[in-house]
Protein backbone atom coordinates (compact mmCIF):
# COMPACT_ATOMS: atom_id res chain seq x y z
CA UNK A 1 0.00 0.00 0.00
CA UNK A 2 1.67 3.11 -1.20
CA UNK A 3 0.96 6.66 1.32
CA UNK A 4 -2.41 7.54 0.91
CA UNK A 5 -3.61 10.14 -1.39
CA UNK A 6 -6.30 12.18 0.78
CA UNK A 7 -8.91 14.02 -0.25
CA UNK A 8 -8.25 18.00 -0.50
CA UNK A 9 -11.02 20.62 -0.35
CA UNK A 10 -12.78 20.55 -3.76
CA UNK A 11 -12.62 16.63 -3.96
CA UNK A 12 -13.91 16.16 -0.46
CA UNK A 13 -16.76 18.51 -0.58
CA UNK A 14 -18.03 16.87 -4.06
CA UNK A 15 -17.81 13.69 -2.13
CA UNK A 16 -19.85 14.77 0.96
CA UNK A 17 -22.10 16.57 -1.87
CA UNK A 18 -23.14 13.17 -3.79
CA UNK A 19 -23.21 11.25 -0.35
CA UNK A 20 -25.84 14.01 1.04
CA UNK A 21 -28.26 14.36 -2.51
CA UNK A 22 -28.41 10.23 -2.62
CA UNK A 23 -29.37 9.97 0.91
CA UNK A 24 -31.64 12.89 1.09
CA UNK A 25 -32.93 11.81 -2.39
CA UNK A 26 -33.70 8.49 -1.96
CA UNK A 27 -34.94 8.91 2.01
CA UNK A 28 -37.88 11.25 0.22
CA UNK A 29 -38.65 9.58 -2.60
CA UNK A 30 -39.50 6.49 -0.09
CA UNK A 31 -41.51 8.10 2.23
CA UNK A 32 -43.58 10.01 -0.56
CA UNK A 33 -44.14 6.65 -1.87
CA UNK A 34 -44.96 5.16 1.59
CA UNK A 35 -47.42 7.69 2.61
CA UNK A 36 -48.94 8.25 -0.87
CA UNK A 37 -49.56 4.54 -2.11
CA UNK A 38 -48.07 2.89 0.91
CA UNK A 39 -45.84 1.01 -0.46
CA UNK A 40 -41.65 0.71 -0.14
CA UNK A 41 -39.00 1.12 -2.59
CA UNK A 42 -38.34 -2.52 -2.35
CA UNK A 43 -42.50 -3.21 -3.39
CA UNK A 44 -41.87 -0.65 -6.41
CA UNK A 45 -38.74 -2.18 -7.73
CA UNK A 46 -40.27 -5.58 -7.60
CA UNK A 47 -44.08 -3.96 -8.61
CA UNK A 48 -42.03 -2.17 -11.60
CA UNK A 49 -40.27 -5.40 -12.86
CA UNK A 50 -43.29 -6.99 -13.30
CA UNK A 51 -45.51 -4.86 -14.66
CA UNK A 52 -43.27 -4.59 -17.35
CA UNK A 53 -42.51 -8.56 -18.21
CA UNK A 54 -44.71 -10.66 -20.80
CA UNK A 55 -48.06 -11.67 -18.88
CA UNK A 56 -46.73 -9.68 -15.23
CA UNK A 57 -44.62 -12.68 -15.01
CA UNK A 58 -41.08 -13.36 -14.10
CA UNK A 59 -38.75 -16.05 -12.83
CA UNK A 60 -37.39 -15.91 -9.57
CA UNK A 61 -34.29 -16.04 -11.07
CA UNK A 62 -34.99 -13.33 -13.62
CA UNK A 63 -36.23 -11.11 -10.82
CA UNK A 64 -33.19 -11.88 -8.50
CA UNK A 65 -31.36 -10.55 -11.64
CA UNK A 66 -33.21 -7.22 -12.09
CA UNK A 67 -33.26 -6.36 -8.62
CA UNK A 68 -29.80 -7.57 -7.59
CA UNK A 69 -31.13 -8.72 -4.94
CA UNK A 70 -29.31 -11.22 -2.43
CA UNK A 71 -31.42 -15.12 -2.65
CA UNK A 72 -32.82 -15.04 0.94
CA UNK A 73 -33.78 -11.22 0.72
CA UNK A 74 -35.89 -11.19 -2.59
CA UNK A 75 -37.45 -14.29 -0.95
CA UNK A 76 -38.49 -12.74 2.24
CA UNK A 77 -39.76 -9.74 0.79
CA UNK A 78 -41.74 -11.41 -1.91
CA UNK A 79 -43.45 -13.80 1.30
CA UNK A 80 -44.38 -10.49 2.85
CA UNK A 81 -45.72 -9.15 -0.92
CA UNK A 82 -47.04 -12.47 -1.52
CA UNK A 83 -49.32 -11.40 2.46
CA UNK A 84 -50.32 -8.51 0.72
CA UNK A 85 -51.82 -9.48 -2.16
CA UNK A 86 -49.45 -7.90 -3.82
CA UNK A 87 -47.87 -10.38 -5.87
CA UNK A 88 -48.46 -14.59 -6.24
CA UNK A 89 -46.44 -17.76 -6.73
CA UNK A 90 -47.00 -20.11 -9.51
CA UNK A 91 -45.98 -23.23 -9.82
CA UNK A 92 -43.12 -22.95 -12.94
CA UNK A 93 -42.05 -27.03 -13.41
CA UNK A 94 -40.39 -29.58 -11.66
CA UNK A 95 -37.09 -28.54 -9.78
CA UNK A 96 -37.72 -24.84 -10.29
CA UNK A 97 -39.16 -21.88 -7.61
CA UNK A 98 -41.98 -20.79 -8.21
CA UNK A 99 -42.77 -18.10 -11.13
CA UNK A 100 -43.71 -14.57 -9.58
CA UNK A 101 -47.18 -13.47 -10.61
CA UNK A 102 -48.53 -9.50 -10.41
CA UNK A 103 -51.77 -9.89 -8.92
CA UNK A 104 -54.64 -7.10 -10.01
CA UNK A 105 -54.19 -5.92 -6.41
CA UNK A 106 -49.94 -5.27 -7.42
CA UNK A 107 -51.20 -3.72 -10.81
CA UNK A 108 -53.74 -1.47 -8.82
CA UNK A 109 -51.06 -0.22 -6.50
CA UNK A 110 -47.92 -0.04 -9.46
CA UNK A 111 -50.74 1.98 -11.45
CA UNK A 112 -51.56 4.39 -8.43
CA UNK A 113 -47.54 4.91 -7.32
CA UNK A 114 -45.81 4.94 -10.72
CA UNK A 115 -47.20 8.72 -12.03
CA UNK A 116 -46.22 9.55 -7.95
CA UNK A 117 -42.80 8.36 -8.50
CA UNK A 118 -42.08 9.56 -11.87
CA UNK A 119 -43.65 13.13 -10.45
CA UNK A 120 -41.07 13.05 -7.72
CA UNK A 121 -37.67 11.78 -9.89
CA UNK A 122 -38.74 14.54 -12.21
CA UNK A 123 -39.42 17.35 -9.31
CA UNK A 124 -36.26 16.51 -7.59
CA UNK A 125 -33.94 14.98 -10.14
CA UNK A 126 -34.34 15.57 -13.44
CA UNK A 127 -35.23 19.42 -13.36
CA UNK A 128 -33.39 20.32 -10.48
CA UNK A 129 -30.31 19.02 -12.72
CA UNK A 130 -31.97 20.60 -15.57
CA UNK A 131 -32.06 19.37 -19.30
CA UNK A 132 -28.75 20.78 -20.90
CA UNK A 133 -26.70 19.51 -17.74
CA UNK A 134 -28.38 15.62 -17.58
CA UNK A 135 -26.65 14.00 -20.51
CA UNK A 136 -23.49 14.87 -18.28
CA UNK A 137 -24.31 14.18 -14.85
CA UNK A 138 -24.82 10.67 -16.86
CA UNK A 139 -21.76 10.53 -18.37
CA UNK A 140 -19.98 11.37 -15.39
CA UNK A 141 -22.24 8.21 -13.36
CA UNK A 142 -21.15 5.92 -16.44
CA UNK A 143 -17.53 6.92 -16.08
CA UNK A 144 -17.57 5.66 -12.22
CA UNK A 145 -18.89 2.47 -13.72
CA UNK A 146 -16.53 2.04 -15.99
CA UNK A 147 -13.75 2.43 -13.25
CA UNK A 148 -15.71 -0.09 -11.04
CA UNK A 149 -15.30 -2.44 -13.99
CA UNK A 150 -11.68 -1.74 -15.83
CA UNK A 151 -9.85 -0.07 -12.18
CA UNK A 152 -9.92 -2.19 -9.28
CA UNK A 153 -7.63 -0.65 -6.49
CA UNK A 154 -4.36 -1.59 -5.99
CA UNK A 155 -4.36 -4.18 -3.40
CA UNK B 1 -52.97 14.82 -9.70
CA UNK B 2 -52.29 16.24 -13.49
CA UNK B 3 -52.04 13.79 -15.98
CA UNK B 4 -48.01 11.92 -15.68
CA UNK B 5 -45.17 13.37 -17.57
CA UNK B 6 -43.62 10.14 -18.61
CA UNK B 7 -39.43 10.64 -19.05
CA UNK B 8 -38.45 10.41 -22.27
CA UNK B 9 -35.70 8.35 -23.34
CA UNK B 10 -32.66 11.08 -22.13
CA UNK B 11 -34.51 10.99 -18.82
CA UNK B 12 -34.80 7.71 -18.08
CA UNK B 13 -31.52 6.62 -19.12
CA UNK B 14 -29.72 9.42 -16.95
CA UNK B 15 -32.36 8.39 -14.01
CA UNK B 16 -30.96 4.67 -14.54
CA UNK B 17 -27.19 5.76 -14.77
CA UNK B 18 -27.32 7.51 -11.35
CA UNK B 19 -29.22 4.16 -9.75
CA UNK B 20 -26.78 1.53 -11.68
CA UNK B 21 -23.80 3.69 -10.54
CA UNK B 22 -24.87 4.76 -6.76
CA UNK B 23 -25.75 0.79 -6.22
CA UNK B 24 -23.00 -0.52 -8.12
CA UNK B 25 -20.55 1.96 -6.03
CA UNK B 26 -21.38 1.37 -2.96
CA UNK B 27 -21.66 -2.20 -3.27
CA UNK B 28 -17.88 -2.23 -4.14
CA UNK B 29 -17.08 -0.11 -1.49
CA UNK B 30 -18.72 -2.30 1.46
CA UNK B 31 -17.59 -5.37 -0.09
CA UNK B 32 -14.06 -4.11 -0.11
CA UNK B 33 -13.72 -2.56 3.02
CA UNK B 34 -15.52 -5.92 4.72
CA UNK B 35 -12.97 -7.72 3.19
CA UNK B 36 -10.04 -5.52 3.97
CA UNK B 37 -10.82 -4.53 7.17
CA UNK B 38 -13.98 -6.91 8.35
CA UNK B 39 -15.85 -3.23 8.66
CA UNK B 40 -19.17 -2.11 7.56
CA UNK B 41 -20.34 1.00 5.73
CA UNK B 42 -22.55 1.20 8.93
CA UNK B 43 -19.44 0.75 11.36
CA UNK B 44 -17.30 2.99 9.41
CA UNK B 45 -19.42 6.15 9.27
CA UNK B 46 -19.59 5.34 13.16
CA UNK B 47 -15.83 5.14 13.47
CA UNK B 48 -15.08 8.15 11.51
CA UNK B 49 -17.69 10.30 13.29
CA UNK B 50 -16.07 9.61 16.54
CA UNK B 51 -12.43 9.67 15.46
CA UNK B 52 -12.62 13.18 14.52
CA UNK B 53 -14.63 14.47 17.87
CA UNK B 54 -12.87 15.76 20.33
CA UNK B 55 -11.63 12.93 22.77
CA UNK B 56 -13.23 10.40 20.73
CA UNK B 57 -16.42 10.96 21.99
CA UNK B 58 -19.53 12.06 20.91
CA UNK B 59 -23.42 11.85 22.86
CA UNK B 60 -26.01 9.67 21.70
CA UNK B 61 -27.61 12.63 20.02
CA UNK B 62 -24.95 14.12 18.29
CA UNK B 63 -24.27 10.81 16.64
CA UNK B 64 -27.54 10.40 15.98
CA UNK B 65 -27.38 13.93 13.96
CA UNK B 66 -24.04 12.98 12.30
CA UNK B 67 -25.41 9.67 10.85
CA UNK B 68 -28.78 10.53 10.41
CA UNK B 69 -30.22 7.09 11.56
CA UNK B 70 -33.15 6.70 13.72
CA UNK B 71 -32.63 6.17 17.12
CA UNK B 72 -33.25 2.61 17.47
CA UNK B 73 -30.97 1.80 14.54
CA UNK B 74 -28.29 3.38 16.46
CA UNK B 75 -28.97 1.94 19.35
CA UNK B 76 -28.67 -1.69 18.11
CA UNK B 77 -25.67 -0.61 15.75
CA UNK B 78 -24.03 0.73 18.99
CA UNK B 79 -24.94 -2.39 20.81
CA UNK B 80 -23.36 -4.46 18.06
CA UNK B 81 -19.64 -2.62 17.71
CA UNK B 82 -19.63 -2.23 22.11
CA UNK B 83 -19.45 -6.01 22.00
CA UNK B 84 -17.06 -5.70 19.32
CA UNK B 85 -14.78 -3.56 21.38
CA UNK B 86 -14.90 -1.08 18.80
CA UNK B 87 -16.44 1.71 20.90
CA UNK B 88 -17.97 1.86 24.55
CA UNK B 89 -20.25 3.70 26.67
CA UNK B 90 -19.56 5.95 29.18
CA UNK B 91 -21.96 7.63 31.93
CA UNK B 92 -23.11 10.85 31.01
CA UNK B 93 -24.83 12.37 33.32
CA UNK B 94 -28.34 11.79 34.88
CA UNK B 95 -31.21 11.67 32.20
CA UNK B 96 -28.97 11.40 29.59
CA UNK B 97 -27.81 8.69 27.71
CA UNK B 98 -24.21 7.49 28.32
CA UNK B 99 -21.98 8.91 25.44
CA UNK B 100 -20.15 6.77 22.63
CA UNK B 101 -16.47 6.69 23.13
CA UNK B 102 -13.85 5.30 20.70
CA UNK B 103 -11.62 2.27 22.51
CA UNK B 104 -8.25 1.91 21.33
CA UNK B 105 -9.55 -1.27 18.54
CA UNK B 106 -11.82 1.67 17.25
CA UNK B 107 -8.90 3.58 16.61
CA UNK B 108 -6.89 1.10 15.04
CA UNK B 109 -9.63 -0.20 13.40
CA UNK B 110 -10.89 3.10 11.22
CA UNK B 111 -6.98 3.36 10.87
CA UNK B 112 -6.53 0.71 8.87
CA UNK B 113 -9.82 1.36 7.41
CA UNK B 114 -9.73 5.53 5.81
CA UNK B 115 -6.63 4.86 3.77
CA UNK B 116 -8.66 1.61 1.89
CA UNK B 117 -11.89 3.87 1.79
CA UNK B 118 -10.21 6.74 0.47
CA UNK B 119 -8.18 4.68 -2.17
CA UNK B 120 -11.68 3.40 -3.34
CA UNK B 121 -13.07 7.11 -3.27
CA UNK B 122 -10.46 8.08 -5.53
CA UNK B 123 -10.09 5.48 -8.09
CA UNK B 124 -14.11 4.71 -8.61
CA UNK B 125 -15.53 8.27 -7.95
CA UNK B 126 -12.98 11.05 -8.19
CA UNK B 127 -10.93 10.18 -10.40
CA UNK B 128 -13.70 8.37 -12.17
CA UNK B 129 -15.13 11.39 -12.83
CA UNK B 130 -12.22 13.52 -13.65
CA UNK B 131 -11.10 17.15 -11.80
CA UNK B 132 -12.73 19.35 -14.57
CA UNK B 133 -16.36 17.78 -13.84
CA UNK B 134 -16.01 17.23 -10.44
CA UNK B 135 -17.08 20.88 -9.13
CA UNK B 136 -19.92 20.65 -12.19
CA UNK B 137 -21.00 16.99 -10.74
CA UNK B 138 -20.96 18.49 -7.04
CA UNK B 139 -23.06 21.32 -8.34
CA UNK B 140 -25.89 19.05 -9.93
CA UNK B 141 -25.85 17.25 -6.51
CA UNK B 142 -26.64 20.70 -4.69
CA UNK B 143 -29.01 21.10 -6.96
CA UNK B 144 -30.86 17.95 -6.14
CA UNK B 145 -30.54 18.63 -2.44
CA UNK B 146 -32.21 22.74 -2.92
CA UNK B 147 -35.47 21.19 -5.12
CA UNK B 148 -35.89 18.69 -1.93
CA UNK B 149 -35.61 22.04 0.61
CA UNK B 150 -37.48 24.16 -2.42
CA UNK B 151 -39.67 22.58 -4.39
CA UNK B 152 -42.13 19.69 -3.00
CA UNK B 153 -43.93 17.95 -5.58
CA UNK B 154 -47.86 19.15 -6.32
CA UNK B 155 -50.21 16.98 -4.01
Amino acid sequence: MTETHWLDETELHAWRAFLAMQRRLFARLAEHQQRECDISPADYDVLAQLSEAPAGRMSSAELGAATQWEKSRLSHHLARMTRRGLVRREAAGAGRYPDVVLTGGGRAAITKAAPVHIADVRAWFIDAIGAERLARFAEDCEAVCAALDANPPAE
